[in-house]
C-alpha cells in the first residue's frame, strides 16, 4: 500500500508556488500555513493518505471522525496561485517522508508550480525580540532576488542540515528543476512551545513576497486556539498510549 | 509481499453491515464479535492474511496448527446481512494497520456494504456499574440516528483521537462515502483484563440497532474461556519470547 | 526489492518432500538439516536472497565472502526425493519471514512437493535423557500417521504458538492443502548452546519416515565443529557491531 | 518508492572497475574514494536517490541545500577506466543498503564492469605505525593476483563477517559472477576518528593497481577538512535532533 494524492478538483494554475508548512520546532510551518488557510479562505482541491503516518484518527468536537493527512489547499490570488500545504502530523519514518515529498514534486510538476517555499523553525535556545527569518535556497543565484523580501543568508551557513519534509522536498525540487527557498525562523526550541511571533515574520515576508494581504491581528489569537487544541489532544493521546499499550500487548498474546 | 483477502465463497448481500472487534482495550471488541459469531452461528467466508501479523501461528488444542488471520464471518439476517469481523490480534505496524484497513474497506464497496460498526473500549480508569457505549461517526448527521439506540454522544467530545484499526477502518468508509460509527465502551483500562459488562452492553445496543436475538446468558462463560485460552497463550507466548531472543541472538551469530 | 529464490537447476522430483532447519532453540533444525546435507551428500539446486536477511556477509577461512541466504539443497533419495531448506539466519523481521515462506511454498507447489516438515526445539528449561519429539501438524487426521514414526502428540496441547518460519511455513502449506507437520525437541533452552542429543532424536524419525540411511557417529563431531564456528562469528560479529555503532553514528554525521 | 540510480550521462567504459568507499570504521572508504575523486578531477555520472538514507538534507556555505545520495563518479584512465562511489551516508536500514547494492550491481553488470572494490577499515583497538591492509575476495583464485600489489591475506581468516553495503556488494558481485575484493585497512576503531594514515595505505595499493598517478601530499590536509566538516556537521546534527524530537513529538499530538 503507497501513498496517494486525492485530488478533489483539478486545478487551472496562475504561476503558482507552493507553500509547505508542518508541525515542527516552534509549530512555525504549521502556523503560518493555517493561518493563511484561514485569513485567504483557500479551498482545499486535495489530501495525501499515507499508510506511514500514525496510526490514529482525530475527532472533532462534534464527534466526527476525520483522517489524519497531508492536506492541500488552493488560494486564487491576484498575481499568482498558492497552492498551501499543511497536515497535524509529518510521516513517522523517513522512508514515509521520503514518499510525501514525492507525490507533492509529481503534483508540482504536473501542474507547473514553478516555485516552492517550505516554512520551518530553527531552535537558538533563547528568546528573541524580532526573529530573524533564514533562506536556505536550490541554487546560489536565487540569494539576491529573496533577500529583497527581508530573508537573512548567512555569510557561512552554520545550520548544516534540514531535518524531515523542509529540506526533502527542497532538495526534491531542486533535482526537477523547480526553484525553491526553505523559510527558517529563529526560535527558542523548547517542545511544545508554539512561537506565533517567529511566524509572523514569516507571515509578513510571504505577504511582501507574493503581495498579500492579510490581517494579523487575529494570529496570537489563533495560535491560542491550535495550542489548546494540541495539549487537549496531547493528554488524549498520551492516556490513549498508555492503554495502546495494553491493548498491543494483549493483541499479542490473544 | 501484501496482505491479501482470500474470499471463500462469494456472497450475495442484503443491506449488509460490516461489524469489526478486535483485541484491544478490555478485549471488547473482540468479545462481541467473537460472541455474535458463535451465537448466530454465522459462516466463515474470509480470512486476511497479512506479513505485518505477528510472526507466529497458534496451535489448537489437538495439535492442529492455525494461521493468525483476520477472519471475516457472514451471519444472513431477517432484515440486513452481517458481514462480522473479527481475529486474535492486530497487525503489529501502522503500515499495516492502514493495509488491512484498505482491504477491508475495498471488500465493503465490491458487496455494497453500506454501514461500518467498529467496537473498542475508552479506558477511564474505574470500574462503573453501567458502562456508557460513547460514539464517533462519520457525519454529524448521523448522530440523531444512532442515539435512538442509547448509544451516547458527548457534548463536547473529550476523546481527541481513536488508535489502531477501529478509527482507521471509519475514516476509510467515510472517504469512501459509507457511513458508520465506532462504539466506544466504558471500561478500567488495566492490561490483560476483559471485561463481559461492558461488551454485553454493546451487544444490546447492536441488537436492538439490527433486530438480532442473542441469548447473553453465556457470555460470561464465554468471556472466562477467551481469558483462560489468552493467559495460556500469554504464558507459552512469554516463554517461547524467551527462547526467541536466543533464537534470533543465535541466528545473528550463526 | 524483493526475496527472490535463485533455482541454479529446475529438478524433476520423485513424492519429493522439503525439510526446512534454521538457527533457532537449541539450533536443532540447523544441525538436523546441515547434517542430513552433509551426510547424504545434497546438491545445492536454489539460494533464496532476502532484504530481510541481516546486512552482514560471511567470510570462508580462505578469505572468499559468502553471501548469507536461505539453502536449498535437494537429496534423490531411493523412495523418494528430499529437498533440504536451511541456512546461518532467519530474516529480521516478521514480514521478512512471511515473504520468504510464501517464496518456499510457490516452490512447493511449482514442483509438486506434496509435504511439509519443520525442525525445532522446545525449550523445557531442563536436560532430559532422551528428549522428546512433539508434533504439530496440518491436519488432525495426520496424528496416526506420524505417531507410527515415534512422534509425540500431546492430549492436551501445551504448546500454544510456534514463533518463526518453523509454524509460518506450516500454515502456509496448511493454507495450500500441502500436508506437514513441524518437530519440536525437547531441549535446555539456554541460549547459544546446540543440543546433539535432541537433533539425533529427530533425525532417528526421519530416516525412519523417509528410510533414510544416515550414520550418526559424526555428528557430535559435527556439532562441535558448527558450535566453534558459531562462537568464532559471535565474537567477530560482536566486535563489528560495536564498530557498526561507529559506522552508522559517522554515517549520520557525515 | 523505490531507491532510483539517476544515470546524467551514458557512458562507454574501457575495462572498467568500480570502486566503492563509504563512511564508516576510521571513514577510511569515504576518505579514499573522495580523495581520488578530488585529485584525479572525476567527473559525477550519476546519483543515487533512496528512500531508505537519513531523512535529512545538507547544507553548502552559501546557503544551497543539498541531497543525500550515492554519488557515483568517472574516471576515464589511461589503461581502465574507474568508476567511483562515494556519499555522505550510508542507507540506515539493511533493506536499504540491500537495494542500493543491487541498483549498482545492474549498473555494472549494464556496463560491463568486471570488478569490484570495496575499502573499508577493521578496527584493531590499536594503533599501527603501519597499518596493513587484509582483503577479501570473491573467489580463492584471486588471492595471488592480488598479493602482487601488497594487499595481506590472513592464513586463516579471523575477521569472520562484514558489516554494510562493503560485503553485501561483494557477494552480489560474486553472484553474478564478477570479480572482487573488499580491502579493509587496519585502524584503531574509534568513534568520528578519520585515519588518514590507513586511507593512504589503500590509495598507495589502488594507485599500483590501476596504474594511478595521485599527488599523496595533500591527504592529511583533506583529512582536516573532512573532519572540520563532520564535526560541524555533528554539531548541528545534533541540535536538529533534539529538536527533532520535539517535532515528532509535537506531530504526534497535533
Amino acid at each position: 500500500m503507497e501513498a496517494k494524492l486525492l485530488l478533489y478538483k483539478k486545478p487551472k494554475l496562475k504561476k503558482p508556488v507552493l507553500i509547505q508548512g508542518l508541525p515542527g520546532i516552534g509549530n512555525i510551518g504549521k502556523i503560518v500555513v493555517s493561518y493563511l488557510i484561514a485569513e485567504l479562505n483557500a479551498e482545499k482541491i486535495a489530501d495525501i493518505v499515507s499508510p506511514h503516518l500514525p496510526g490514529l484518527v482525530l475527532i472533532s468536537p462534534d464527534n466526527v471522525v476525520e483522517p489524519l493527512t497531508i492536506e492541500v489547499y488552493l488560494y486564487k490570488g491576484k498575481g499568482r496561485d498558492l497552492v498551501l500545504v499543511t497536515g497535524e502530523a509529518q510521516p513517522i519514518s523517513d522512508f514515509g517522508q521520503y514518499e510525501c515529498c514525492n507525490l507533492l514534486i509529481d503534483f508540482c510538476e504536473e501542474f507547473g508550480i514553478s516555485e516552492v517555499v517550505t516554512v520551518g523553525g530553527y531552535g537558538i535556545g533563547r528568546q528573541v525580540k524580532e526573529p530573524k527569518v533564514y533562506g536556505i535556497v536550490t541554487s546560489e543565484n536565487l540569494v539576491k532576488h529573496y533577500e529583497k523580501y527581508g530573508v537573512v543568508f548567512q555569510k557561512e551557513n552554520t545550520i548544516g542540515t534540514i531535518i524531515g519534509m523542509n529540506g526533502l522536498l527542497l532538495t526534491f525540487a531542486k533535482m526537477r528543476d523547480i526553484r525553491g527557498i526553505c523559510l527558517l525562523a529563529e526560535t527558542l526550541g523548547y517542545p511544545l512551545l508554539s512561537d506565533p511571533k517567529a511566524a509572523e515574520q514569516v507571515i509578513k515576508i510571504l505577504m511582501d513576497m507574493f503581495g498579500l494581504k492579510v490581517n494579523l491581528e487575529k494570529l496570537e489569537e489563533a495560535v491560542k486556539d491550535l495550542d489548546r487544541l494540541w495539549r487537549h489532544l496531547e493528554e488524549q493521546t498520551r492516556k490513549m498510549h498508555e492503554k495502546k499499550g495494553v491493548s498491543e500487548y494483549s493483541s499479542y498474546i490473544g
